[in-house]
């Protein structure tokens, strides 16, 4: 008998995959969570029936949501992580020896749990001596703190369930006020070939609180159409006018510090949807 | 009773795809050949079980192997394509003014037969007055080809089947001689995600004709893993090294004067490939 995943990145389109068997199945009080191990990406993590990460290509999005904001900043010593249960995301930023300390403030503890059994080389940084973990709502912490961190990472699921509130405009206000005068914010914003509106309206909405507002790209194979898209916000900071002398040596298998700034150079049609 | 067209680009991993209705099916002498409508990506080629081109994502194969090559020569003016029957590399490249003459070998008329029957904006160009069509074997054409062309565009199919010599030394070295001392050539070499063993043997060998070797990659949704790798081999003129004047106004859904540099800026891992 041969199993196979079947993910519909939309209604008439889809990955699948094939399974060597499922090693955690659970409906939390969140979301419906699912655990298997596939014969190509290895261990699976998936949300809603959605794939969230996988053992063979979590480095990029990890990497990608985290160096791109820590090299803009020139010295990021207290960052949050909203969503991120997995812990890839907080595994990249202790690669930053500036950083103090890094909450993370996942609503579902349960990710977290199973993401320690299943992921350990992804999720085995949360018990670092410098990392807070928060079983917690992202957005009412972030309506609590103010002036507070240097960088903050939105690594929620899609805008449906749990993640919703993490798309509002009234989210990104918020996020502005718990950051520092200098602070800078990321945010998984989907993929241009199916969600060119939800990209478009995230730019708006950001834009109208961040004078600094871009958009850069990643490939990721699992996620739908293999281009993902990362808005930032920055109040001083941009990306692009970071000098050489910044980047320090870094263990990565994605992020260069060439591809810091080329990843901002969009495709014609990505390009269009935030001017 | 839903229709969906399965590939298999791994053993173990693959797409999916929503049908309303099978165009055409048809064993030719090359490949079993579909075109197929589907609901997400409108019509679809397929060869032997894999994808070719969709209407919804073609642009960006079709734009990144004929402008990326095409802007980095100074005076293109006679071009040849190989493979590439369903005319999309041939209608980007008559959109560059300096091209007299463009070519192409296709072996498989079927191909160009059915493209232009389902695929009329792709293929539409066919039939210009500076194109040549020939149904006739790409490696044959090739090595009966001595110092004649600006650039040529390999557009073949995965490695197995009809396309299996159009991944060899011995036809990369014909290419070399049916080119202009300063010629350019540019062959699809699909994803480093699954075929990094390829992608690694090809730059070698291109390396060893050619002084000036190139990689860049697309986004492409319907292809294995959405990232896609061309090589480049250059007799004289480097990619990077391109003025901005050369560059003249173009319409591209894709490829931008800026992405023409920067599709060059490799994730760390694909670097790492072709060191």
């Amino acid at each position: 008998m041969e199993l196979w995943f079947t993910e519909k990145q939309t209604e008439h389109f889809g990955i699948t995959a094939r399974i060597k068997r499922t090693l955690h199945t659970e409906q939390t009080e969140f979301q419906k969570l699912d655990m298997v191990e596939t014969e190509e990406f290895g261990n699976m993590l998936i949300l809603d029936g959605m794939v969230m990460t996988t053992q063979k290509d979590e480095f990029v999005y990890h990497e990608m949501v985290a160096h791109v904001p820590l090299f803009t900043h020139p010295n990021p010593e207290n960052v949050l992580v909203v969503g991120g249960g997995d812990g890839g995301v907080i595994r990249e930023v202790l690669k930053h020896p500036s950083v103090k300390k890094a909450t993370l403030v996942e609503i579902d503890g349960k990710v977290i749990e199973y993401s320690k059994k299943y992921l350990p080389e992804i999720a085995g940084k949360l018990d670092d001596p410098r990392v807070e973990v928060k079983v917690d709502d992202g957005f009412m912490h972030i309506a609590q703190s103010e002036n507070e961190y240097d960088v903050i990472m939105v690594d929620s699921t899609e805008p449906v369930g749990p993640a919703v509130n993490l798309f509002t405009k009234g989210f990104y206000a918020g996020i502005a006020k718990a950051l520092k005068e200098d602070g800078i914010f990321v945010a998984q914003t989907d993929n241009p070939w199916f969600k060119a509106d939800l990209i478009r309206t995230v730019q708006r909405d950001v834009r109208e609180i961040f004078p600094i507002t871009r958009l850069y790209i990643a490939n990721i194979p699992t996620y739908p159409s293999g281009m993902w898209t990362f808005t930032m916000g920055s109040k001083k900071y941009d990306p692009l006018a970071v000098s050489d002398a910044r980047f320090h040596d870094i263990d990565t298998k994605y992020y260069t510090k060439e591809l810091h700034k080329a990843c901002f150079v969009l495709p014609k049609f990505v390009a269009d949807l935030v001017k």
